[in-house]
């Protein structure tokens, strides 16, 4: 059932192959003989950062298919790379084609827009992070988080359960920053983090007085973000939170952000909007029970 | 358990859910009153076209939450606009908020990029339909061809037990063209249609001749489609099939895939690169139990 | 998620209507309008037995929609009876009729068969009893017992996990009959009842008094079973144990099997091969929506 | 998970085991050695047509078990064959017998069904077809569908989300079967066909100038249903759509239908009155730990 | 899907290691190496009786993981045996580690108990059992029934739907025992039992009178118990019910009701609070991948 | 589906039930009134601290029936309380009452226990946490974590994805104590905590210099843990971690751990072992339909 150590992943790929083909694959039932068998390519079509390798080579296997990987989760891969060898029935790889190609494009697009605004961001802030939001299609959360990481990125908290996050909708019923803060601090276990989204300056220094362990920095323009960081720095904050700035983020203004001195810059796009790294399956050889 | 027509998606939801809450949502748990009522808004912040508005109420009111739409599937929502109204305990509201943005964003985004694409080619062939592929993130092919209908798309074939489509991977198993539509012709029930995706002008020609009922031009220029169309009426063919334009179409060319004479463009980025709309979701009153 | 005492039925039904509608009803949703309200009545076709009432209730409230029923379970209803009314949502309706039929077709086509052959048992012994096996469509084991008990029968056990029933593929690994249901008594809890399938009266014989409680008489003509009971009384074993017929026992010989004297007789073609009872559901009023 | 092309079936499988087994098989474990060796047959008790072998195979494996076919779908097969060669463990085999042999009885008694109305039918109409309904016990459709393939029938739309089939209910609510007619050609997608169902000649040819593909004619006699053949030829609506008699047509009447001139018949009780092949498993040699 | 005989445990562990690790194991994702091999032994740590190895052994199977058994159900185990030897991924080891330990340290503990109850009441009632109740942490009735029988144990009825067991909150409703016990006779199938729990030995007499084949007598003192079973042996009953005695029984005083004559003596503390037997998990050796 | 705030717990109550009542309860079937309606109250039978109330009452709601809690997480409840009152189906009341009972006899079990120990450990040491392991019956970790939040203890992490813990079983495999902490500290995301488990209190200096956020010293005498609380002291670390003692710690000593200066003491026994508070269910009125 598991073959793997992924309980989080396997049982979405029944879901996922009942939705393609609820009533199987009617058009290998009809042209493909029963028996043939094929080696097939699976390859990258755009120059792309390789990802979700594991959970791609997990789904062919369910299929009851062989299959080796060539590329690694974080490596660049090239158009017209082959990254996974399949090798089996050529119904059964038809059958699963649409959505293993689904899966990977979804995870290689990611994991390009992350390590792209990695490099960018890191070009003038060595240390800073690039972290996921929990923005993604749904249903993809993991997988995002999983290409996020294969891209250099962070993770940041991986579901609702992980940490506190006292968001403007928190304080619009709460209404006390300081009291929220406080109360997180409380009944939160030993084990969890409390981040505070701020959308002020003064905020943040509010949210690090009272506690918070990250402060995040919401909507802000760069300028904003560096004034953060220097009142914080002047209350003798600075080094007590981690500070990360999030909201409208881009490949094309990440620099000035991470040149703002912070250390996460978080971004919803890269998961939610990563762009269309193309994948293809082909079937390069017919092993068995072709026709001529 | 289902409290609509849509056995379809439900139980994703509980999948989604579990996924971006495993073990609660420790924040609100932590710092909203656990009775604590709230009005909230979800409000559209890029112009868009609506789409998957009754399973967006559906998700809402699984949580146990009021909810009413105040724009339908297929309008045109300007940013600014409070799509959904909902009411109810905060925690619950706050559970499902990213789940319901995500799942809205998605939908939002394909039908607004199918309406582009379908306004672009109509507007130099009036009788075009935009149809989707399979493409999409997997688990949301259901969602994403329910968001190209409120495009004004059609669906194409809603998963692979649903039509016939002959394509390149097949026939380099079968060999023949001829001999595999005459195959599934003959093996296809009276109620299934034939779909031939073919590389030339005169493989189109093929396939009409032997029996297909849809001629998929795959990968083709816009002229190799003209030539295509030509030489389907020369020989008098035209009238019998209903000519398809797929691969690498995009906002930027569809014009002149659409004045070259096809009945359908299909296109794989609507539904799996649509862009980015945004919506977010806004308590703006608390009925009972905040704090003052 | 259940609003029911019957957890053993309701996640099937989700199973049952994504096999029937993986992607909705492309039908109601191009021709019926969303807010159409109808009045729709299942319409019993042929003079039957009425079971599974209540599962029934079950499925269409699941959908959202208002039922009662006008039968009960275990009563002969006339053809031309509307069985249930139905009030809701059109959309909803048309989804469900299929599933709904398929359901009460097979569980009234059970109960009749069931009491035909009750009645003519009871005929010639008015204390016997007529039992299930199970023998039924795959998935459908429940509702063929509740649909045997609406007609008069009993469930025999309800599953493997129910009762000891040793069998003669048990004693072609066991060998000694004897040894088979002494081990079966130390082992099975004292909850349990012990049976065993016997080919001969010898073995009816030998099984009873090795301590079975039940003995079933396999595959033998109603004079072998005449001549087992015979035996067993014979020997004192007959107040002991309950004696049941079993094997190609039909509507036409049943009267024999019950005039030989046994407590039970089962049959599998009473779920297995009921015949079948006609349903359908018909739209009465059109409360809302429709078209003029 | 999978081991298959097949995730339509896969995890029924599971809840037709745990509805058989909630508990595990109380006999086998209590007379059974753990480690027991069998092999065993699955012989066909009456003369049938083999169907859906793959899923058996698959079931049995799913197991943990080995085995081997000796038929192929479709087949003719005679009573005393042994259809499955099984080898493995007793109590596993013990544990699916019931479930394997419930599902094999259902689809070889309706692949048999078939081929008897097929036979009949093309005796007098070499080309008619003979098509499933959606009628079957719930939750067997897919299955249902396999088997009529077996049997040389046509799946006819498999699911409610295959194709459009305009009914009486439906024209109840939208009463005019013109306008629903072009509504549904207007909003399905270029896959889909559209199908009306008429009960008088006239409106089969409403139907036919309207743009159905199919036309349906339901509950006629032979007569009104050659008459309407005739009325669509005289309109030259003939080539144009498929016509398909329905409604009350069994083995005896079949050919009276096929000699009107339709063609595609299509039956109800072959998939949910398809009689009873019986299939039995007989343990045939202990290869490993019985007791002598 | 399967590899078991237990459909009635496999669907579990999906659920177990999904709460366990709803997005993997993060430690082991950073700091094992992803291709590490280990050995590893699950080693008992107190004295204990081992139980469910069969279903211990199949978890860890489904992880993709080697494993072999050095104890059988049922025997005695002392501290410090490697009762389970595993080979294979290590992070895989790790991600299955604590539902593993927690799976058998459950049942050993439950095994454990009702061994040492059993003896204590065999002690003085060498034809006593000791039964389990349903009384078990939820979700884990099966395991317990299963560790039950491997102390020695008798499973009692396996859940609500295995006998008729006629309680006071039925007599609140139903208020004529004699009445109550009749129904079910009548109602219920022939073969199951019909167990009656009674508040006073002259209940007992009157559920025996009326046709009960268990009585429990519940909450009563030793002394109250032998006056039952000797009023029924006065009455000639005796040997026509089993007798159960029920409620607050433990290992104190279990040796009283064992010598008071009854049949059954249940506990709902063998499985509800059986203790801890600890069981933990040793890499003892790396063997490919680690770090030196 | 949801009706609250709780994925994490929905799903599992239908396996739970389908456990307990795999073919409905055989014995309200057979005495029951269908439609009787009762009012039955939940008593707590030994003094105790509440716990998952609300899960409680999503349990009795999912079952139709109508449910008031009298009592709230973390109350002291006297034995004798009716915790809940219940009103409806009586069928419905007793399907559920099993299942209900064994989770809060479960969840006020754990709560107790831990309020017991967080009152020991206090007396000595006002400031220190009780926090729960992963130790639990499988299945049963959400609730456990919430009762021992009910109870006044510490979560701990929720589950293998909520923050790094470095055990003895990882630095078998990693060997370099220092290198995994940083390891684990650069792979980690920023929101993740990083503990380390240590078996000396030299190992502990090590793990707080290479950066841990926390170090559980494990299986130490209280000695020990007062020696390694002094060590971090002197390498002026202690303010820099959370310390933790774990292993072996029972209510009878952890006043000695509590007083040797640690933050957090950690207890498998509060969620594995727990004691055994009773809690039962009683009808106490009949409103509908019983028998006078």
């Amino acid at each position: 059932l598991l073959n793997s150590v992924r309980p989080q992943v396997l049982p979405r790929y029944v879901w996922w192959l009942l939705e393609d083909a609820p009533h199987g694959d009617v058009t290998s039932e009809a042209v493909v003989p029963e028996d043939a068998e094929v080696e097939a390519h699976v390859i990258v079509e755009d120059d792309s950062v390789a990802a979700c390798m594991d959970e791609a080579l997990e789904l062919i296997t369910m299929a009851g298919l062989k299959a080796r990987a060539t590329v690694k989760d974080g490596e660049w891969v090239r158009a017209g790379t082959a990254a996974i060898i399949i090798e089996g029935n050529a119904r059964r790889a038809l059958l699963i084609e649409r959505t293993l190609l689904n899966m990977l494009t979804y995870c290689f697009s990611v994991a390009t827009a992350t390590k792209e605004m990695v490099s960018r961001a890191r070009s003038v802030n060595p240390r800073v992070r690039v972290a996921a939001t929990r923005k993604a299609p749904p249903g993809l959360l993991h997988l995002a988080k999983k290409a996020v990481v294969a891209g250099g990125g962070d993770t940041h908290r991986l579901s609702l359960s992980h940490m506190i996050l006292i968001k403007d909708n928190h304080l619009r019923i709460v209404n006390d920053l300081r009291e929220a803060v406080m109360k997180a601090r409380e009944r939160a276990g030993f084990t969890m983090k409390v981040e505070v989204e701020v959308e002020s300056p003064e905020d943040a220094v509010l949210a690090a007085e009272a506690g918070a362990d990250i402060v995040m920095l919401d909507n802000m323009s760069p300028e904003e973000v560096r004034r953060a960081v220097k009142l914080l720095e002047e209350r003798g904050l600075r080094g007590k939170v981690i500070v990360e700035a999030s909201g409208g983020i881009t490949a094309e203004n990440v620099r000035k952000y991470a040149a703002a001195g912070v250390d996460v810059i978080s971004s919803g796009s890269i998961t939610m909007n990563p762009g269309y790294r193309r994948v293809k399956m082909e079937i390069v050889k017919v092993l068995w029970g072709g026709h001529p």
